[in-house]
């Protein structure tokens, strides 16, 4: 069946893609301070963009941090409203060296379109943008009420937007929240997710002598901060993979059997998941399988560790400082700031003698897990199935959209987590990319969705 | 008592800073192979300063590295030849962040000149050369005969001199050797050294997953080259800081009592030092004071530990690799090579599942010890004396000077380590800076020493 938007989408493919790589252009990474202008003006290019495709009360709001987008367009009455998330920041680059054409050069080869934010989020912004442009162009308005907010601080914790979200309950009510930046199971294998991992970060300083020291003259009087470190770091887990931190998995919801008969149908190869990671043997939790491990169980990752020499060759001394960052993803009904907080009490207590550590508390998300059994994700189901051919599986996954807790605690909506980006597309490595294919389709399934809502919902 | 040569200083003293300077400009990092065209820049410097004070067959002799500078006066017929040997090589600078003055700016203030080299070595080759221009220009000729050896390798283990001192080991054929490159016990007390620790360095590379992984697709599912890497380094020592690896300090010489009598009366005060170094509590091997434990003790240090995310904020990602460099301060009668075997050998079997280990063997020197009875040592304490007002003290150093070991077994001579800098003065770290005091003193110590050479020798 053709519909009016396919043949839309059809003949602007070129002018879409063009607009997609000015999108990706923009170097918004939100933690890195250098970037900040980059971010800002990567939120007034959208609210642009939101402008020209007809909506109103076009705004980019400030924060204490980065900006959100506002928009909305408010002229279906007695249809239901939807409040449409994403987040236009991205992850930092490096390592540089190894990205194949450079992260804010959009590139398309093979299908895809390789950049930083191609797939995490900008190109699913993009697509919603597009989806809507298509309906107005098509027939002139929208079937319901759309509310947008894209935010700029996703990739460090969606730092500002908790009060954001508080101060403005009455702007973005709304029957749905509808996010896409959740990835699908594979190529073939659309998926609405109904369970996200939260999220605790931490950093940890070590602080020894005053400056670097001659590793001959001092190598043996002094406590060396790698020393320390590495010893902390090392009492966070125990040799089998299970995080070592008392109290760390007490609230942990078990998992029940028959979502463990589930995800056991879901068909996912462990042998083939190690091969595509480039790992000679998976590694977790025993008791667990791979995927029972990255969905429903708590990990605690060192994301970096640094301190002291890192050029060619040696270099004989005693560092002043070793550092690490830490980041916990979390599930039902952990409580990040408490496990934050035992983490902070494990590390003090292994201390080793001779050292001074200081222990941060950074970005923190609560997990999340909801009934799917709401008819506007069975929608979204439906809306993959006309686009895809194959109705979407029910999903649970191991990243965190800490905000989606929020908008649940304050705005008591069903969150729909209807995603297009593929897991092996690099969001957060070199050669970051996006399937054209799951552009294309995706822009459809988006457009099948809101056309069905207003009957499904109302 | 003023000399000849004490005025030839005092006159010269503006043209001498002037042109320690130029000396100290060049950025001769031998680790740094963007340094290469430096290092050998800074080598012609100092052979054309030796051709113009005097010396003959001037050389800069290629090695399969960094160039040797050689030079010779050999017009004292009946009396003893000396082999000065020193390095004109230096250390990385970073952090660049903390120097108050660019590192190859040359400043002086406060009766300082800050450097990097100012004091390990450049600044101590500069007054062996300036030295023996003061006695050219007094006397119009040496009282010695004199060879002078001057390295680029010294900071990365010396790796091509031990072939280089056995392919001309007529050449190089000596009565003593002479180094400055080891600091004076404090301000007053300079000192003559007669043991110094060997090295042993290694690198440590943990390979996980073919690229850094969002960690939260993918936490829980591998092991975490971080994990890895903090649990074997955790394991190279206990609790108390002893050296965990099996067999490390099976060759170790036990200290004797006289020694560590004679090391109490040298006064050191353990929280003096802590307060110099910046920390609360001096730390290491129990049983041993702080200064045993620098002098007549190995260690093994983590240089450098480096992996994954560095940046401000967080990023979640498992990095795809890790590293750690490190160094082994040993001492009589450690043989290196044995030690960095028994370190990668523990490396192997402390690496947990699900990570790739690849130690490398890189920098090694052994341990040096000697009798000071010889009256080419006792002249040098003399000597000291004569410029400072105080006898020299026999010590014993932390540090390595690999070389020193090469050639006692090569050409069989003994060795003459009187330095002039202090362990205060940043060897390797930011700000490193050398006394003026101690550059006129010195001056004025080799003089005497050279001068007094004849009498004593022959």
């Amino acid at each position: 069946m053709s519909t009016s938007f396919d043949t839309y989408f059809r003949e602007h493919r070129e002018q879409h893609l063009n607009q997609l790589k000015d999108l990706l252009r923009y170097p918004s990474i939100s933690t890195l301070p250098e970037h900040k202008a980059d971010v800002a003006d990567c939120a007034q290019y959208i609210a642009s963009m939101a402008e020209q495709i007809g909506f109103e009360n076009v705004q980019v709001m400030p924060t204490a941090g980065h900006p959100v987008v506002y928009a909305d367009y408010l002229h279906a009455p007695n249809q239901p409203t939807v409040l449409v998330y994403g987040h236009y920041d991205v992850q930092p680059v490096d390592p540089l060296s190894l990205w194949e054409t450079p992260p804010f050069e959009p590139d398309i080869r093979d299908g895809k379109i390789y950049a930083r934010g191609s797939s995490d989020d900008k190109g699913q912004v993009f697509m919603h943008l597009k989806a809507f442009e298509a309906l107005f162009k098509t027939t002139g308005t929208l079937p319901i009420n759309v509310k947008l907010l894209f935010e700029g601080e996703e990739e460090i914790g969606s730092l500002h937007l908790p009060e954001f979200v508080e101060a403005h309950q009455d702007q973005l009510k709304a029957d749905i929240l509808v996010i896409s930046d959740t990835p699908m199971l594979g190529p073939d294998q659309p998926s609405v997710c109904y369970g996200l991992r939260g999220l605790a970060a931490l950093q940890v300083d070590v602080k020894g002598p005053k400056a670097d020291l001659h590793s001959g003259i001092y190598g043996g009087a002094v406590q060396n901060p790698l020393h320390a470190l590495v010893q902390i770091l090392a009492s966070l887990h125990d040799q089998e993979g299970r995080v070592a931190v008392p109290g760390f998995y007490d609230d942990v919801r078990a998992l029940r059997d028959e979502e463990r008969s589930e995800f056991a149908t879901l068909g996912q190869s462990e042998s083939a998941l190690a091969q595509e990671l480039g790992v000679k043997d998976l590694f977790g939790e025993p008791g667990f399988t791979a995927l029972e491990r990255t969905w429903v169980r708590p990990t605690l990752e060192l994301n970096g560790v640094y301190g002291g020499f890192e050029g060619e060759g040696t270099k004989t001394i005693i560092p002043s400082e070793a550092h690490a960052k830490i980041t916990c993803r979390l599930v039902p009904d952990q409580d990040p700031e408490q496990i934050q907080r035992a983490i902070a009490n494990h590390i003090r207590a292994h201390t080793p003698p001779g050292a001074e550590v200081d222990v941060t508390l950074l970005d923190r998300g609560r997990p999340y897990v909801t009934p799917f059994d709401h008819p506007a994700i069975a929608l979204a189901s439906k809306a993959y199935e006309q686009a895809y051919g194959v109705p979407a599986a029910f999903i649970r996954m191991g990243g965190s959209i800490p905000i989606v807790e929020t908008f649940q605690a304050l705005l008591q909506m069903p969150a729909v987590l209807m995603g297009f980006a593929l897991n092996t597309e690099n969001f957060h490595s070199p050669n970051e990319h996006f399937s054209l294919e799951n552009f294309d389709k995706g822009l459809r399934t988006l457009c099948y969705y809101w056309t069905g809502l207003p009957g499904t919902l109302k």
